[in-house]
Order: C-alpha cells, then structure tokens, then sequence
C-alpha cells in the first residue's frame, strides 16, 4: 500500500530509530518536517552527519568530544583535584547544567548490572583508576538504583584505600512534597538529617 | 556553559524543531543517534535532505509526490468518480492506511477557521471546483470539529448544485464504551441511527 511519497516513507522510518517514537509520532515529526524552512532541515541532515564523523570519546574522562580532550578536561580554570565518577554523558550534561560542580569526570559508560549482564570490565575503570595518583577526591555520583548502588560499593571497594571517596546526599528533592516521597527516600532523609543553623 | 560538543547541541537544536520537543527529549534523541549504527543515521540524513528536494504537492489533488501527480491520482484502478476531500495529507494517509476508501482525494491544505483567520481563498478551492466535472460524488471528510464544520458548511453551500455531497457518519467510536461518549457524539449517535439487519 501506498500511503507516502518515497522518500517521506523513509523519513517517517528513520524517525521510529529515536527512542519511543512509534508509527504515528514519526508521522508527525516527518509531516512537521515538510513546514520547516529549507535552511534549518538542511542544517539538521548535517548536524547528523556532522555527530556520525566528528564525534568521539575524549581520551581521558570518555566524555563526548570533537577533540582528543573534550572541554572540560581542555578547560584549566576547573578543579583539577577532584573526579566525578558519572554513569554517562547524560548524568555528565544534567550535573553540568546544574552548575552544582566544577571538577573533573569521569564517564563509566554504563553501570554494573546482573539483569543487563554488564561486567565491571565492560566499563571505562582501568582509565580512572590511572588517574587516582593525580587527585585528591572522587565523587560518586549514580542512579540511586540497583545498579547504581552496585557500581558504587564496587568502586568504593577498589580505590578507598587509594583516595577520599565521597557520594551524592540522598533525601527529599528541593519543592518534593513529604507525602509523594517513598520509603525509602524518607529513611534517607531521616538518616542524613543535619540541625538547624 | 559548554555542555555538549557543538556538534552535538546543533543536532539538540535541530530536533527541538519537532512538534512537541522541548530540550529534554531533544537531548535524549540526540543521545540516541550515537548508539545507531552510522548508515542508519546516514541515512536519516539523506532522507531529510530527500524530502526538501525530491517532494511536491500533486498538481491535481495536492497530495504529496514525487512525480507531477501524486500515486493515487496515477492509479487508473481507481474510482475515478468520487473525490474525498481532506484538509490535509495526514487526514488522507489515516483514511488510505485504513483501506476503506478507493477514489481520489483533494487535499485543502487547512480548514476554514475564525480563529486563525484562515479564509476560503487560503485552501485549495478553485482547483476542486475545477474537477467537479468529472465525478458523481464528493465526500467531506472533515474533522468534526468548529472549523471542520464551518468548512463543511461553507464547501457544501458552493458546491452542492453541481454534484452530490455527502460527508462521513458521526456516531459512536467502534470500541467505545457508551459512559465516556461526549453528550454531542450520543446526540448523533441517535440522530444517526439505523435498523437491526
């Protein structure tokens, strides 16, 4: 059956590649695409070529970079005393933006888990592990999950005895109401409470 | 703030021209590009290039097509005589994907709408009229909604002397359970109702 133009038909398939796109949502972005200026449809066909051959891993955090080094690890006015162990470049973008660190990282790409089947040795450590003797801290800073838990013990275990290892605090997020809060993140925050200044 | 490679934030950039895309989705697609294999995304690329180059509206129906006419109007197995007339090309691609229709279409290219000051001159009109001709019948297959039937309304009165008009059953939805039906939908769903065969 022929509903769409070839190359509109391929377009709509390209787009069900993206993460929770499915038939319709592709049709929609696809139909979108022909309403948008030549110019900036042009730009988006090179942007995804440009991230296909430009892209890599920076050689020491594994951040994403154009570069050997990415950015941050370019960038000499940040900290250079203390790593920021983060599962990927996700984690690595959103602590970014939060403006909350101004250290190094380093980027695990992925986390140990049993259900996944990923291995400490399929994650980017012997590279972190080199970079201890240069630093006084790293920040563990994964998913409160059962892998990220997982990874954190696991690192914790291997370089304690090499340097301060610290983690992210657990508690109610800032505007987070007591009673949406679960369990577990209560007795967290019940644990970590600090007194009043 | 450098977050991203500036690769990578012009394709976060590129995707939140998308409908409904705000930057967390549009980091998470680009993110996702970087797991495809590179002649999927290559491909993608192409595709967007291919839609701003290859596509056109139908000369006759205003579908779109690759070619002067568009594949439905090339189809000579086709009811000739009956034109369904939409207000754009996803309202024909959901009629075509439902196999419930076999003549030709005339795409409108919007509704008439108080709202959006979008008058009867703005849609593809004379072009319809020109191919009245030739039918028996012209079925409006509008949205039920305000500017649907103000169009419906406005296509009907211009038309009606010269063919036959008739336009889609409004009724209940198949599946639907009677308590979540508008008071309107049940209005018509009366209105509209026929004899047990």
């Amino acid at each position: 059956m022929i509903v769409y133009p070839k190359s509109l038909q391929k377009l709509i398939d390209s787009f069900k590649l993206l993460p929770g796109v499915g038939e319709k949502t592709a049709e929609r972005y696809a139909l979108a695409i022909l309403e948008k200026r030549k110019e900036d449809v042009l730009l988006f066909a090179k942007s995804l070529e440009d991230v296909q051959t430009k892209l890599r891993e920076c050689e020491r955090c594994h951040n994403l970079s154009e570069d050997n080094l990415c950015a941050i690890c370019q960038d000499e006015h940040r900290d250079q005393r203390v790593i920021c162990v983060v599962a990927s470049v996700k984690e690595l973008a959103s602590i970014e933006k939060s403006g909350s660190y101004h250290g190094q990282y380093h980027v695990l790409g992925g986390l140990i888990s049993s259900k996944k089947g990923i291995l400490p040795e399929d994650l980017h450590l012997s590279s972190l592990y080199r970079r201890l003797e240069d630093v006084d801290e790293v920040i563990l800073a994964l998913n409160a999950t059962v892998d990220g838990e997982m990874t954190a013990l696991y690192l914790d275990q291997k370089i304690k005895d090499r340097v301060e290892v610290t983690r992210l605090a657990f508690g109610l997020p800032i505007g987070g109401h007591l009673d949406y809060a679960d369990d577990l993140t209560l007795h967290k925050a019940f644990e970590g409470r600090s007194k009043m200044e």
